[in-house]
């Protein structure tokens, strides 16, 4: 079963002033109370990394990237690892602090959790001013991997995120603002 | 494709004093490396799952309840709805404040994540002393809601985390301490 993708667009919910004021929220996780919607979702992610080349790793970003990635790994049959707030992932670790939307953080990646060489896809569920993104590519670099691809279930592309990126990035949903 | 259990509880990494002195940390991470292993595990839940009669809804905690809860959901044909940190989620929501092995937080449900009458799953990676899984057990509560098991990929039984909790808990792995 698949459900078309303009309808699952339509199960988000735009949550004006969240979490501060002037901030468009956009909660996915209507979506996630249909599981034909995430099974498309995943099958549409799936799909389309299949049309990169040999990707070894999925990167998910703590947390609403841990949602599809492990699902997404795993019909591609290949890893899937994370990257988590710093603290939070045991030694020995790669670390990187980052500014992102609503101030800065520093995230953490295991250090063989991509290894030298293998190419990457790193899989959040939004990206905003892409701080956070930005983060998990300085990462999977510190590693020594190659990030392909960066994939969103959101780009808000008045933000303009993308452009702090070193590797394309697909967004299965688009929003202006 | 599957893999026997026994080896991928022997995929899990136990790291000594973390985050604090006296912890004995398991990492389920190494898990995610192998897809066949995360397919299994998957598929074990959610046969387990299946044995428990009419299920509505997995609650999965933030963040590594997040790894498979919605993927087992799909398998089921059921909703997925997350608990998070108190803020993250977007109103309205029900909140619960507890204490857990390394302190204190508060979480939050949307408040129609779970209906009246409906039967939940509660997912999460592992239950320790058992403060956050209790605290999700409360907030399906306050939504009208019936916990009807609790699922745990690692249960560390010398904490005895599962005697706080309103319902049966199943573990995939268990350790003595």
């Amino acid at each position: 079963m698949s459900m078309d993708l303009e309808k699952i667009k339509g199960l988000l919910r735009a949550v004006p002033d969240f979490p501060i004021p002037g901030i468009l929220f956009q909660d996915i996780f209507p979506i996630f109370k249909d599981p034909v919607a995430t099974q498309t979702l995943v099958n549409h992610i799936a799909n389309h990394i299949k049309s990169l080349g040999k990707i070894d790793v999925i990167v998910g970003l703590d947390s609403r990237g841990f949602l599809l990635g492990p699902w997404v790994a795993s019909i591609l049959g290949i890893a899937f690892q994370p990257v988590r707030k710093a603290g939070k992932l045991p030694p020995p670790t790669h670390k990187v602090t980052y500014s992102l939307e609503y101030g800065s953080d520093s995230f953490e990646i295991a250090k063989d959790g991509v290894l030298p060489g293998q190419n990457v896809v790193i899989l959040d569920d939004l990206i905003a001013t892409g701080g956070s993104a930005k983060g998990a590519g300085d990462l999977v670099k510190q590693c020594g991997g190659k990030t392909v691809q960066y994939i969103f279930l959101i780009e808000l592309k008045g933000l303009n995120g993308i452009s702090k990126l070193d590797a394309p990035a697909y967004s299965v949903f688009n929003f202006d603002d």
